[in-house]
């Protein structure tokens, strides 16, 4: 379990009247939560500059089922990799087009080599790579 | 089905054998592809601006499950919106932590609105969003 | 003048300790200060959301000078707009290429329009823009 | 002189017609520098993802000019280091705050972390880094 501890930060009563503004409008309870969120966003969009850290991607695909090689070189992709293609999930968006989105798993820079794979097959018409670092505690 | 048209492009040779030096690298067969990319994101950007453009998106929450109210609050947030939650896809990251990849469709605004809302919940670690538009030939 | 505020956030010790070390590498001088830039950041980067709001704007353009009708086309459309163009700063880049930093200042939507138009320019070879939120109460 | 290439691109008749009305809005006169525009500035930013690049930043900051240790730092750290800082433009934007454009010329790594410790210092309220990657063959 980790200890929580509390401290203490100075703010121009504007600023912090603006920020209390936006939180609330956002939906958040307080404003630890709403600053342990900038902090952790601060440290995760650090670490995605770093090739080797640990994450996790969202890898979005939206494809041409009628290009008929692009549901089997996924598969093929996903298995020939050094990476954790954990899982993925499969959306019917229209008569054609299909989303996919694909949890992997591994360093930074691999994950975004297989991306680029991915999304650089005839037949994906769009894609998008969301990252987000791994805390280095977790166990991979 | 879509007619296809064959247009011509200038470029200086260096800067073409720079591109093509870059796309063979991210794996495309041709320049034509690679192009029709460039020409497809470009597109999708724009339309993402326009808070009314229709728009599926994978948000993309890591959240601790002891933080025993998120499960059900997802569950809530999905079903009390006027947008699609198509899908949702749960990964288990490690004794603490999941990831969970929530699919909605609708317009870009109302999706950022959600994606807000779910960002902001107590337990939810980090989160992002990645929007994609819709074809507006894309029956909804 | 401005009255200072003090707040309580509380944290994990093992978050505070990555944040920590994270802003003594970027050469910050106390928590309460990159904890306000985080806020001030994020409060600008949603403000630059809204078509309306008040900014200001470094566009910067790489553009060969032997492409002769930029300069000009700089000039004409730098007094042209509703828009303050406050200034701007040129600096030879090499044989061929220039670089010129345009700073706007007016409503968001207006000074992207104007960036656009900029960007678009033939002989204009890359381009970006940065837009800075002003404090709502600053005085245009 | 660089020679000129044209080469052919295949694309359905509705994405085409829809990049046209993109880029008329845009201000371009021919869908070749448009689709020009797009490859250089899909080189350009993954030119930026190499820390050794050589590159172009406009540093933007909005500062306090009544701390006054701002001004004197600013200029310490542009001769401090290994980069060129070719050239600023100062421009006041109220009574109390001024914004500084610096531009920065060097190895993208060095630039960013030259343009950390500009955006941490006491006083400076906001900021925001804009690289553009030089043509290899631009000499430095």
């Amino acid at each position: 379990m980790d200890k929580v501890e509390r401290i203490g930060v100075s703010l121009d009563k504007s600023l912090l009247a603006e920020f209390d503004s936006l939180i609330a409008k956002q939906g958040y309870e307080s404003r630890s939560e709403a600053i342990r969120d900038l902090v952790r966003q601060r440290l995760s969009s650090e670490s995605l500059l770093n090739a080797k850290a640990n994450a996790v991607a969202a890898v979005c695909l939206v494809y041409d089922h009628h290009a008929t090689m692009v549901p089997q070189k996924l598969i093929d992709l996903q298995h020939s990799h050094l990476l954790q293609a954990i899982s993925s999930l499969h959306v019917h968006l229209d008569r054609h087009d299909c989303l996919e989105v694909i949890v992997l798993r591994g360093p930074v820079g691999r994950i975004n080599k297989v991306a680029e794979g991915l999304l650089s097959m005839k037949g994906v018409k769009l894609g998008k790579i969301n990252l987000v670092a791994l805390d280095p505690s977790t166990k991979s």
